[in-house]
């Protein structure tokens, strides 16, 4: 079977975190993963050409196969909300002008995939990310979120039991 | 005085306005204007795609040297708003991966700068266009208020007065 690798982004305006994993049959490794911060001060413009060039170079150095994008979904304001849909749309448009396919989850599918539990805390899923890729620390929260995105991809986007690593299976956050 | 040739765009994920206007010291020429259209039955990405692509074909075919986009603001509910805000993210990305100048102007800077009214109705605006580009008929409500963002671009996004239109000063709206 190909080895995918998978790019999961989780878009932002002022940060997107970026994870790269790849899956080999069953088996997921950890590939890279980091942030792109835009500044505070610049204008829009400016700001989503950093989250575009940023992401671009992201696919230029790791050639990722596959995308994967975390449905945002903030409800505090309308104003917010419609920068953040800017923020995404640059990311989105990073991976469509590379030509790569791209996949979306919600947040909540991406939590039940990665930690059996859609309501999964911030750190539960941190610490599961950590886990299941075996990382020597837990990822910083961008991240973290970015590498859970492609892993729920790498699983097709099911639920857990498809997770299997090191022929352990998830159950409900736990390695059993 | 050198010409610029300015492209205003009216962001919408299914539908796109574009403009192009040709400033010349104070003289103002229509050059093109039309629609980006994107499927409704697609998935997202490709949506974001269609946008991207359609606006490079523009900026390629006319070579634009600044950009205009209007600020889109809908306040109807935040998956609306979310939507509206990635198509506005592909439109600006389109723009800057051309290496254009983005300047942003609200609806409200953008019916002041061609109507002389903040709060100006979208059949006075797409009539001030035609009357300030000189168009044979009323253009569209999507292409008028993209090219009405390239006229109130051209106009620094200062209010009326700055008007000239074949020596005629605009005021409220009205040709003197």
């Amino acid at each position: 079977m190909a080895v995918i690798r998978i790019l999961g982004i989780d878009p932002g305006l002022a940060v997107t975190g970026y994870g790269l994993v790849e899956k080999d049959g069953q088996k997921l490794a950890y590939v890279a993963s980091g942030r792109i911060r835009s500044r505070l001060t610049d204008s829009l413009p400016i700001r989503l050409s950093s989250i575009l060039e940023g992401l671009a170079e992201v696919i230029a150095g790791y050639a990722p196969g596959e995308v994967a994008v975390e449905e945002v979904f903030v409800n505090v304001n309308p104003k917010s909300t419609l920068l953040l849909g800017q923020a995404r749309g640059a990311a989105i448009s990073a991976a469509v002008l590379a030509k790569l396919p791209v996949a979306e989850y919600t947040a909540m599918q991406v939590k039940q995939a990665v930690v059996g539990n859609g309501h999964a805390k911030k750190e539960q899923v941190q610490e599961m990310v950590k886990r299941l890729l075996k990382l020597p620390g837990v990822p910083s929260p961008d991240a973290a979120d970015a590498l859970a995105c492609a892993i729920c991809h790498a699983h097709g986007g099911l639920g857990l039991g498809a997770i299997v690593t090191r022929g352990r299976r998830v159950k409900r956050g736990r390695l059993s």
